[in-house]
């Protein structure tokens, strides 16, 4: 899966991914008016506004980017009926072309993250036939339990060609409580870096590894170091724009062949908008808005690598 | 809600919590045929299989315990349709008295975090109206994202009386891969465990707190220290029986109340019929065994506390 990554950033020169994560308030008023008088103004009503606002900017957008990173919490936020919609919207997505990275950050113990492997990257068999749930192409996991809790994602990405990215840095001002803390003169991230070699090693495809890490935009400093300890892995970059990443920050995160980095945008892109840099548009064609974020956001990743 | 489930605790002098964790392989042949002959052999047969298992061993065990904690990953791996029995499953142990305690293992970022927590534990706001989505009373998290990936738990545990369990100490043979890093002489788990205890002020309710903590049954000793170390948390032990802990070892795990921890048994009480101590049982009568599987696992675990 890293390769047809790869292929989409290399069609569209743009190694960024748009974060579908919405939000109510983020969504324009005819849409939620429509959405209300149709569905009536309860889960069922924000679902198909969540979707009708995400089938606009998708459809904007699609052909100048190279993957989208739907985030799950603000689907599962609406319960059953935004589980739905995320699933449409990751379908919708790929008969777009675009490669669907679920923002996702499960992990358990080995036979539950099988559950989770499963469900969101590989299927279930029942009497011998193979059911896919969620089905996107790569997803976020969380390594606090160690590797037996990442181990079936590894499985699950070589039989069904999808890919993972491991948490390493994340992006948020707290992530450093216990990602920073020292042991044996090295932080705690590190430590989980060793181990995405490791895994890495196992998914193999080309030049790259289907198991990438994240490490966000806040930190260009580590994410400089945790570029060159991780030559193989893709680095999926959240933090840039609404979060304070800054273009100039990013360069360390790319190899020298251009590749081995893909930056986020979510609100930056999904709410233009409301951003002032944009209000020459018309609410009722927001996703113009977004449409020129992204032109704008593929310009300034494209200045620094 | 911690006070609820006390007082669940207390009435059926069970300190144990059922783990629904329904695999296909799980499930009676009769069911699964009767299931996949109404909706077919496909995902929704496979689902409504789930929920006839899950129903049958609730009916015959609802009388005897406090709790239920259906593990989310299991209902996860059947997409939609799976999630759609995950929330049947909630509603169904909530109307029989059971406090139910979601295995969801979610966190991240603050306003990400925040979508999970109304999601699960509180509910979304749609024109001026309260929507609860998944709607479980307690929730487990992970908190490699530190303080502002929980901080929004926190403050729906407050608002609507929820509870969450914060992972410290996984039962998973990995768990210390990172978990027990040394940094200044003290492991990353007593780090999570000193967090636990300043997010646990926050959410006092009587002599215990709302902010409860998962130490797994098969690091006894690290449990031990964990007890003294979180004196108003509830400890969540999963890990007792398949996993390999066992009732002696869990007796630090209580405080001198006889309060303070829950343990959880899943596959131990949910495939009880499989087991050889259990096959006076007809396999149509399955949940006889998950019933005297949990009376026993109840006088194993009072034994000791």
């Amino acid at each position: 899966m890293i390769q047809k990554l790869i292929a989409n950033i290399e069609k569209t020169n743009a190694p960024v991914v748009v974060g579908l994560d919405p939000m109510l308030s983020y969504i324009p008023k005819h849409i939620l008016d429509a959405a209300y008088e149709e569905k009536g103004a309860n889960l069922s009503g924000a679902c198909a506004a969540v979707f009708e606002y995400n089938k606009q900017i998708v459809d904007a957008i699609y052909d100048l980017i190279p993957a989208v990173k739907p985030q799950v919490a603000m689907y599962e936020q609406f319960g059953v009926e935004g589980m739905e919609i995320f699933k449409k919207t990751v379908d919708y997505c790929k008969e777009k072309g675009l490669v669907v990275i679920g923002d996702i950050k499960r992990g358990d113990i080995g036979s539950t993250s099988k559950a989770y492997a499963d469900g969101h990257i590989g299927y279930v068999e029942i009497e011998g036939k193979k059911f896919f749930g969620f089905d996107e192409d790569m997803v976020t996991v969380n390594p606090y339990l160690g590797t037996d809790g990442i181990k079936p994602f590894l499985e699950v990405c070589n039989e069904c060609d999808r890919g993972i990215f491991v948490l390493v840095k994340t992006s948020n001002p707290s992530s450093g409580e216990f990602q920073d803390r020292l042991s044996d003169g090295k932080p705690i991230y590190e430590y989980v870096c060793d181990k995405v070699n490791e895994w890495g090693d196992m998914c193999m495809e080309g030049n790259y590894s289907n198991v990438g890490c994240v490490v966000g935009a806040t930190y260009p400093e580590t994410g400089a170091i945790l570029r060159k300890k991780m030559p193989h892995s893709f680095i999926l970059v959240p933090g840039y724009g609404a979060q304070g990443g800054k273009a100039e920050d990013l360069k360390a995160y790319f190899n020298s062949d251009g590749l081995g980095a893909i930056v986020n945008s979510s609100r930056g892109i999904i709410t233009a908008y409301k951003n002032e840099k944009y209000s020459n548009v018309d609410e009722k064609e927001f996703y113009l808005a977004s449409r020129q974020a992204v032109i704008d956001m593929i310009e300034d990743i494209n200045s620094v690598r």
